[in-house]
């Protein structure tokens, strides 16, 4: 990980964001030590431009303060900030239910439910798996051509991003389900609240390493 | 973009990194200069753990070297650096053939050639479109049913994997053919070398961001 700055350093420039123009000595008041205690930090976060140190106007926070940020809050980052909205079905309804919401909404999954709780995914492969094996798709309910729980992989809101395209990866899956873990009048419920997918995950990368 | 390092820097990186451990007299008269001349770029580069400055030693490379490296490197990345290999049938197979390569070789998207040229991509939302037309799957061509060039879009293995995402992102596709333009007999023809998918992407984000 590029984060080499110290828990002071973090704290100076967090300071700066929100004060900004602020004089060395009004930092250091905030922090509750003396202007040399934080003049090395104070030089070094200037010259790494993470601030920028204007005479008679103070410290302004640097420009290389987004990239880093970038970098650092990627790997901290949590699905509940990138996930995609989810198309879920009910388990009854039959295999062209599921297809037909697959092109309408433009996703390669179709999460299925029974009572509001997830109960399996459908893949395109496994819609073209059926269609090969001659399935009356109009009758065949989705709830028997599925991957069923608890082979599901999901993860939850507060899954990082990393561990979630971990799994995609490790698991050869395009998405997994993003779910709420409840319980209600004893039992388990698991609502669907989002989608992560290696679309997500390849928007981020776009956004992280793109020039503009 | 996380460069933040002068010029001279990176050359003093560059040769710690051939001749480790290096004095720093020794940088200085590789580099034509006197040691008092590149005293506070040395310091620099140790206080950021890019070299690891050593008593009786010399320099050596330091930690965090590697890391920036990384971030700088995918920047610059290209494609042929990570593309998988691809399936490619020819056009004149029945769309069953294209089926039963995908689930075989475990991947999206079939590229299609004729006489050794790309000519188009099956998708495997095009293989349930055809499959919900109700399509003889053992006797339909897969020329019939594959998104047909100039409509298809491609990379080079020389295009950035930046780039490539984007055009992943921007026209909504799971993978891009990967092809090596080349002219013969007058006629250009278009080779199918690799294959630059969501998952190829979801990978090098795994790698980059994952602490291991």
């Amino acid at each position: 990980m590029l984060l080499v700055l110290t828990k002071r350093q973090k704290e100076i420039i967090s300071i700066v964001s929100q004060f900004e123009p602020i004089s060395g000595d009004e930092i250091a008041s905030k922090l509750d030590l003396s202007k040399s205690t934080i003049r090395s930090d104070l030089s070094f976060l200037s010259h790494m431009d993470y601030l920028d140190a204007r005479q008679k106007v103070g410290y302004l926070l640097g420009k290389k303060n987004n990239e880093t940020e970038t970098y650092s809050e990627i790997a901290k980052m949590k699905v509940s900030e990138v996930m995609a909205v989810p198309e879920v079905i009910d388990e009854s309804l039959p295999l062209y239910d599921a297809i037909a919401t697959m092109f309408l909404a433009n996703v390669g999954s179709i999460y299925i439910h029974k009572n509001k709780s997830l109960v399996g995914v459908v893949s395109r492969k496994d819609m073209i798996k059926s269609m090969m094996g001659g399935a009356d798709i109009s009758k065949l309910p989705v709830g028997i051509v599925m991957t069923r729980m608890p082979n599901v992989v999901w993860v939850t809101p507060n899954t990082t991003v990393v561990s979630a395209a971990q799994l995609i990866i490790s698991h050869q899956i395009d998405s997994l389900p993003v779910v709420e873990v409840l319980k209600e009048e004893g039992k388990t419920v698991y609502r669907v609240v989002g989608r992560f997918s290696k679309t997500v995950v390849s928007k981020l990368f776009c956004e992280t390493f793109s020039e503009n």
